[in-house]
């Protein structure tokens, strides 16, 4: 039985998000559609992870397998043709019965992107860009900005940072949960057309982590808040110790390594 | 009574061209809406000229005249709150009364993006390029295409590269339509991502003149006819002398001069 792995690049913007849902336009709803268009086969890819309704993929990675025998060029070519311009496999090949896009998973990068206030007047974002950017209307010091991302990188338990979810702190509740997290990069760099972006990889993320980090290390940007209250944020291990959620529409999922 | 001038800049997606129509949404319509609900009157905007369903605009001008009196920062600003992302206004300035957006224009410069295949392989298109580009199942010849465009400049008959329109058809026979147009630059050039765009400045352009040139350009491009036929084809004053109409969504009303 043929197992695949899928390369996946989406626009979030039409989308409740990757995680099929009844009723919802999702991304594997829709890639499931695609597969069953072009095989027959009713399967549900498997994702590296979900992605929140309004974010999209660079490199989101899904596995599934097939009955049927297809070349790989073929299934490739047949896919795109089902499947929405806004969702696009970008590769695609044949992978170990072993491989699952989730479970194998190593490392992910996310990349948010900001248009923040560059001066006393209103920001004017381009109407090409307005799905994929959080037009921020604070004056962001880079420097700032990356004395606080650096604060997070090495392992630290991320609870701070991520959401509270009330199904899963009934159910865990009162063993804890593993939200220890390791990151191995975290960085801002300035960008085209007025950008600044934040690059951040680790071993996972917790749901709405790198949201929640960027709406944290933004208030430490503009001066409302110091680069050095990072530790104390993650020692706290509370949500409400950290910043807002910065909204969807900037994040990306980059790519995951195996 | 205050008169003004605007630049635009919008996605064409979401919207039935520019010109305010019935039940649809159109850019003209949104823009006067946005008005009302700043000012109160009820003004409809004339634009430097119609854009198509699914045509962009980095720098459509609009003029209107108001009623009340409004600081010209306080309006822009109300404009930009009052409309959805998909519409920006760039620029506001007071204009002399006599200022008309569309009879005072001397030059408009429009610009066609296109992802050409560039192997044997499909191409495969960025979901985020989709809405902005053709993506055009021919390999291109940037020299062909610009032996092609070089041909259409200074003044010349467009009508075989203009719409045919059976309402004016019909209105202007026996009398011959004036489609006579200057083109001050005609050229393509290699963009990042793999684009090719083509660049063009006239005096005025005729109902689907860009997207007819770049149809046609397109198949001297990839070898199906030769660019010395452009001189036939203009002389032919025959739509169907012509090649077809390239899409709508590859194509953006760059700027306007007065």
């Amino acid at each position: 039985m043929p197992h695949w792995r899928a390369t996946l690049a989406y626009d979030g913007t039409p989308y409740h998000g990757w995680q099929v849902q009844p009723d919802q336009p999702t991304v594997q709803g829709t890639f499931a559609e695609a597969l069953q268009h072009v095989t027959g086969e009713m399967v549900l890819p498997q994702g590296s992870g979900r992605t929140d309704t309004g974010v999209h993929a660079l490199g989101q990675v899904a596995s599934f397998s097939l009955t049927n025998e297809i070349p790989t060029a073929n299934l490739h070519y047949a896919l795109n043709r089902a499947l929405p311009p806004a969702i696009r496999v970008l590769s695609l090949e044949e992978a170990p019965p072993e491989f699952h896009a989730r479970h194998s998973a190593r490392r992910k990068t996310y990349e948010y992107r900001i248009l923040p206030r560059t001066s006393r007047l209103e920001t004017i974002c381009s109407p090409f860009l307005a799905p994929y950017v959080w037009v921020c209307p604070r004056i962001l010091s880079l420097e700032l900005l990356n004395e606080a991302a650096a604060r997070v990188m090495g392992t630290h338990d991320f609870t701070s940072f991520a959401a509270v979810n009330p199904d899963q702190a009934e159910r865990q509740e009162p063993t804890v949960p593993d939200n220890v997290r390791t990151i191995f990069a975290s960085e801002w760099a300035p960008r085209g057309e007025g950008l600044v972006c934040y690059r951040v990889t680790g071993s996972g993320f917790l749901h709405h982590m790198v949201r929640n980090l960027v709406g944290t290390f933004v208030e430490m940007g503009c001066e409302r808040r110091s680069p050095g209250e990072i530790g104390e944020i993650l020692a706290a291990r509370d949500r409400s110790a950290a910043g807002p959620t910065a909204p969807a529409r900037g994040l990306f999922l980059d790519r995951v390594e195996y």
